[in-house]
């Protein structure tokens, strides 16, 4: 069946102008505080795909406040370029005792971010994400980056509080963490409708990275505390204790994928 | 490789409780304004796609406030069940001289309804839809059922309002419209970002019905209005105008989908 | 100083045409869960004004989803029309021996209602609530109005959930409850930033209503959660414990107030 | 009346913990784009109270994206702390031929803003604003603080744009603008339901800046529109035109206001 609808994603039109998500390459600038846990194990069969390796008890919850952009008209139009979300990080071991992370879990509230997170395999639903912003003036209410600033984060998925943090800021420099620190492996599946029972094909995705920069990274204590939820399975997890904590801002470029040999 | 993960949508765990969407039945209730208008034809090869058909110059919009359950646990937690959506609906003739419905344009305001559609060919996006409700008791507020009532509708995509119309209740028994009156065909296609500059492979699906009752319908005249929008492609349907209206209530049951050949 | 701005609420323009509310009469039509509660009353002087009277252990939780109009051009907009909103009611012994109703707690998601509400003595913050609605089809999205049907309904202020409630149709006509049975005291009060530590003046008024109309009430069995909350004070309610519930829609009319002598 | 409710507004309770405002000190700081206007002043009569002043034909429109706090405590938990908002400013010529400035309207997006507001005479009603950040990185998605960095802002009410400007840095040191360069006089009126058919008694205020602290501010080139809107009055300044520009940060602090001489 012949056709001319090459919109990269629906809605499919000639132009594409419409698409919900436009190619890449993607352009991402964002604040983060960045919240490096420890996390049970006991439970990794039922988050980590056995073939792709197994919790080691490491991992990192970031808050994050983006601007992303194609071309730059997002920008002009920045209902198009911002959104929040929580993205959380598991270490995992790979088959071959390599390191590497991986994300089971992460939430966002735009639409065209949880679709193009998809596409990379962040498996993105919806949440209402807070983060405190540092802003450059020295004010009560600027949390400016120096020792003592106190800042604070939280997600809330679907009308309940899911995680929350608090950070102090120690003055002294940070380390990036999570996904900042090592590559992170990502997961694509689509059920298809028309194949009942048939749970999606998973693939693995590493993404291509164009371009990476970083403001410093601040170094910060912090409390992190994970609630109950009846739905969302972050409770995998078990007891999530915060180990290291930074803030900062990154510019990053993501030009596509590469799927990991299964 | 070996894995258990057997989530019916992202993200994906051993149990699948945390998923986006569970897999059918899924039942969804609703009050719909449906507003049948005529439109221009002339850009039907960038909105149909060749080989599936092309526009008669028919199609219908329709305002919706859903309630969608899958074993009734989201009508305990109703952050689960509801949220708005407006559909776009274009009457096309297949290639073998029959009509069929298309849908090449659905704003919906919650990310389960999001994905259940795009899974359905429904291409969603996020909007905001407002529809006035029509309540079984005579007040200002309340818009009864009976002659003279008038209600209005909305949809603002992007913070920007793109249809609005204004119904006005006749007294007379109305029709089912749109989608309520004919299959729709919908439209999957999902990119592979592993495959740089290849657009998604686009499938046409029908909707296994399994359940499906109404309310009466009431008839309305209707006055509606498409307002420009730099990233909305609805202009492609050019001169739109409202030739018929209804109001009323909807149940429907969705087992699966089957592919049309191609 | 002479002006006629004469807008009812800001802003204050000459015609008062963007006034965030125009004034009375206000006519609002909604569908309702109400959840009939037995309350602590230790916390009596904490919650209620110890001038006006004292709880007697009985309230209601109002679960509402309203459309409001003032000349019917709301509804023909009806992003000016829609709000949900959960309000506590609590029953209390007035000094002279009689029982009224008092309202400490409100939460709605309109600007327009937050408003109206205050100047009408309701105490409204934004929260945001969720009640599944009964539909007059017979389908398992529907929850029809007969013996069996399960509903939902919740309020989640700043991103915690605050209150949850099931409630099962008993089959049984049901009873107006809360608000829905007996006056209710409003307070108004407003500080002025001009006399820096004095609490605002407060005032008690009592609604004018014109018209008010209900559907049949339908009975119901509840439960009803209240959860912790880091600012909220419902927890000066001790043990809330459902004792009776209703479902149903109910139309009224507010001319304006009255005061009650202080 | 003897009460110890003494909460500083709405809901009234003992301790006043769940007070929508606290009473100042109310610290804010927050990123802001400036677009300082010409307007016309034939309206003046309608938009400004006549005994205040009338419109110069100067004003400026401020996007800005705030943290609040009073004593920290919304810091950590930052759904109370931030919040976005559109602010319409004119100069005015006082009957004594000073200048001042007045906000006729401005929309925010959060509760606590929008009451906290209102006590200090800015005319708050809920709208939907976004405007790009400046990240302290050389990033595509980054917007810097250089010459040739092009940034948007948006402000849509009611699920209609309302404003929408554009801005691009010179590299050139910028001014302050509108309310950052002389004092904005508020307008403060509550009608009484009790006494119908009254307007508002209204009141001046200025407000008691305590501390004030700015970063650098960046010159722009802009271009504003402003859309209609069949509610919203800001037509009244007729036709509206960039002249100036800046962007950058401001920490500010209100200790209460004091009232004009009427």
């Amino acid at each position: 069946m012949h056709h001319a609808l090459t919109s990269f994603t629906a809605p499919f039109t000639a132009s594409g102008r419409a698409a919900l998500v436009p190619p890449p390459p993607w352009h991402y600038a964002g604040w983060l505080c960045n919240v490096a846990v420890s996390c049970d194990t006991a439970n990794s069969p039922s988050v980590v795909p056995s073939g792709l390796g197994r919790l080691t008890g490491a991992g990192c919850v970031h808050f994050a406040d983006w601007q992303a952009t194609t071309d730059g008209r997002e920008l002009l139009d920045p209902v198009y370029a911002q959104y929040r979300e929580t993205i959380i990080i598991v270490e995992i071991e790979r088959p071959d005792g390599t390191l590497a992370n991986f994300c089971p879990f992460i939430w966002v509230d735009q639409d065209i971010s949880l679709m193009r997170g998809l596409l990379q395999g962040w498996p993105k639903k919806f949440g209402s994400t807070f983060l405190t912003r540092s802003l450059p003036i020295e004010h009560a209410a600027a949390a400016p980056l120096r020792a003592g600033t106190r800042l604070g984060a939280s997600l809330c998925v679907k009308d309940r509080r899911l995680v929350e943090a608090e950070l102090a800021l120690t003055g002294n420099p940070g380390r990036p963490l999570g996904f900042l620190a090592n590559k992170t492996i990502g997961t694509v599946g689509w059920p298809d409708l028309a194949k009942a029972g048939q749970p999606p094909h998973l693939r693995w995705l590493l993404p291509d990275i164009q371009d990476k920069v970083t403001s410093d990274w601040h170094e910060a204590t912090a409390e992190i505390r994970v609630l109950d939820h009846p739905v969302e399975e972050l409770s995998l997890l078990g007891d999530v204790q915060a180990q290291a904590a930074s803030v900062g801002w990154i510019g990053i470029t993501i030009n596509g994928v590469r799927e990991l040999a299964g």
